[in-house]
């Protein structure tokens, strides 16, 4: 096929691709062929090559002080959905990468491009919801920068926020971590957030009453603290879903993930929309739940410290466990017994909506 | 005039828009006016009040621990210019406005968000120019995200970079401390960088051979470590460029700032291309110039310091003073003795030079 064909051919993933496509920005195999091809081999160091929610760096002449440091940028349409904006969605997304190392919020910097023809309304709106984030978060915003551009040079507003925390935990949570028997709990139901995108932008929002999920996650983090030593790792669901969260906790791990289809909560509206897009709700982002992987003897303990502590506003479930077979991938035992392995999707099931 | 018709005449400066306009990216008074009537009745507070290029935060726990932070959305279009690309501009950006807080950088972040089509070999050329002024500054890259939006929906590429670093001087330099007598120095002649992008961009390559003059300069600060008491503020002369600077620096200081015109060297070259565009060498940005302002009875210590140590690299010299007299004014006293006030551009000189 001719690169020009290529070129035209965009919706197909291709991994072996000369241009972008969008499919390099989805959280799945190209980004991470891109990541690894791309950016490792001449940005790469010990740091950046973790591959981790946030960055652990430790300060010079304060050999105990370590901050965590994480960067995003935030490229959703709409950027007004039910349940949130793109504001509050870069906030709570910042704080929350903070939270998967173990790290409270300590400042968060915002840096936004702006189209040419934006209203000045919808800007407003938007920081005011980054400021509300911001209070209810407890974070200052440090630092912040505008550029606008040309109509046509972008999507009317691009946020991109980076965080810096300061470590809690005595041995930040990795993907690394997980070891074999570990069980793995989501804090609710997943795909609110991808669905109540999607919904909005199909014109389907008559049919249902689907909120984002988007929060801040670091007070539930907090709370974790007095059984630090048991969790193992702790990871949002953002692009790629659960799917590509517990991919890259086996792939980064080395271990195999087993997970029970009639264990992962889904809303019915969810799954409906789902099917009605003909997409899998494995795959669809949130923007407030998070995988913890977690020493099997203290789940009960685990379980009835979260669900107390955050009775009525999440539900904390174990979803499977980490085995030694299947090392590098997660299967799923489905609900008439069958096991399927659940691949990292290669590129786009939804487009932008982190 | 009707919304519509507003809308259409874009090109110009309009303070009062309900829309954003390019102007409101400038660096001047459409830029502050959005600042002051849209992020920080909202989103300010003690920190980012100060409007300083990097914010000083002080970690908890570590009194005598101050980092400086800042972000810089970089948007320039032509990406590749002569002297540079938007990769290494990135990273020299983010490490001086470290450097003009007295503060030398610790690590960065940054944040891609590509468009789809934009060509690897072009992505690749960009991430190793970055990689090549990360070692040269030796700072780590320790955070990253890409994003991929649609055709159309970006202009080949942004880069957004946050910068942490670790404060040296004991009092940071400030846009405020700017006291009477004390002298204005640059370190080099201003304006090649805007004129190496808008040569590229109006197709006068071949006529010039002016490049860009983006560099970091932390080093330099560093090298000014030992006079450090005497130095009230560091500005890099960015968007804006010397003229939005030191009107920043008499407005947030509240003095009056005297230039000297025959004082300010330009390059021929830089003179002659304003000349054809219709554009004042004053309001054109540089990427590795800096405005230091000095105790009066420091500035022959400092200038035999710097200009020994950075000889055949930088050429420091005296262009101005602080005064009492037209607070939050900057007077240029032109060649032929005449007095006129230097304001802040309204909106958009140069559009997306940095």
């Amino acid at each position: 096929m001719s690169e020009e064909m290529e070129a035209i051919s965009c919706a197909l993933p291709h991994v072996g691709s000369t241009v972008i496509r969008l499919g390099h920005g989805s959280g799945g195999k190209m980004t991470a062929n891109l990541i690894e091809n791309v950016f490792l081999p001449r940005l790469g160091n010990v740091i950046l090559n973790q591959l981790e929610d946030a960055s652990i760096i430790s300060l010079p002449d304060n050999a105990h002080s370590q901050i965590a440091v994480t960067t995003d940028s935030y490229v959703v349409s709409p950027i007004f959905f039910p349940g949130g904006d793109i504001g509050s969605l870069a906030i709570h997304g910042t704080i929350n990468d903070l939270a998967m190392r173990g790290a409270m919020p300590l400042a968060i910097t915002a840096g936004f491009i702006l189209e040419e023809g934006l209203l000045i309304s919808e800007l407003t709106q938007i920081i005011t919801s980054m400021q509300e984030a911001c209070t209810r978060g407890q974070v200052n915003l440090v630092a912040a920068d505008t550029k606008v551009v040309g109509r046509g040079a972008a999507d009317r507003l691009f946020i991109n926020t980076t965080g810096i925390g300061i470590v809690r935990f005595s041995v930040p949570p990795s993907v690394k971590r997980a070891m074999p028997g570990d069980v793995i709990i989501v804090n609710g139901d997943i795909g609110r957030h991808g669905m109540a995108v999607m919904a909005t932008r199909e014109g389907l929002e008559l049919e249902t009453t689907i909120l984002s999920d988007s929060a801040p996650l670091h007070r539930i983090v907090e709370s974790i603290l007095p059984l630090e030593h048991a969790v193992h790792c702790l990871r949002d669901i953002t692009r790629g879903g659960l799917a590509g969260v517990l991919t890259e906790i086996a792939t980064a791990s080395n271990m195999g993930v087993l997970i029970h289809e009639s264990e992962i909560p889904i809303d019915p509206q969810v799954n409906a929309i789902c099917e009605l897009l003909g997409l899998d709700p494995l795959y669809v982002a949130c923007e407030g739940r998070f995988v913890t992987v977690l020493e099997s003897a203290r789940a009960d303990e685990f379980l009835q410290l979260m669900n107390e502590r955050w009775f009525g506003e999440y539900s904390f479930r174990v979803i499977g466990k980490v085995v030694e077979e299947h090392r590098n991938r997660v299967v799923l035992r489905s609900r008439v017994g069958g096991n399927r392995i659940v691949d990292k999707l290669s590129g786009e099931q939804l487009p932008r909506i982190c």
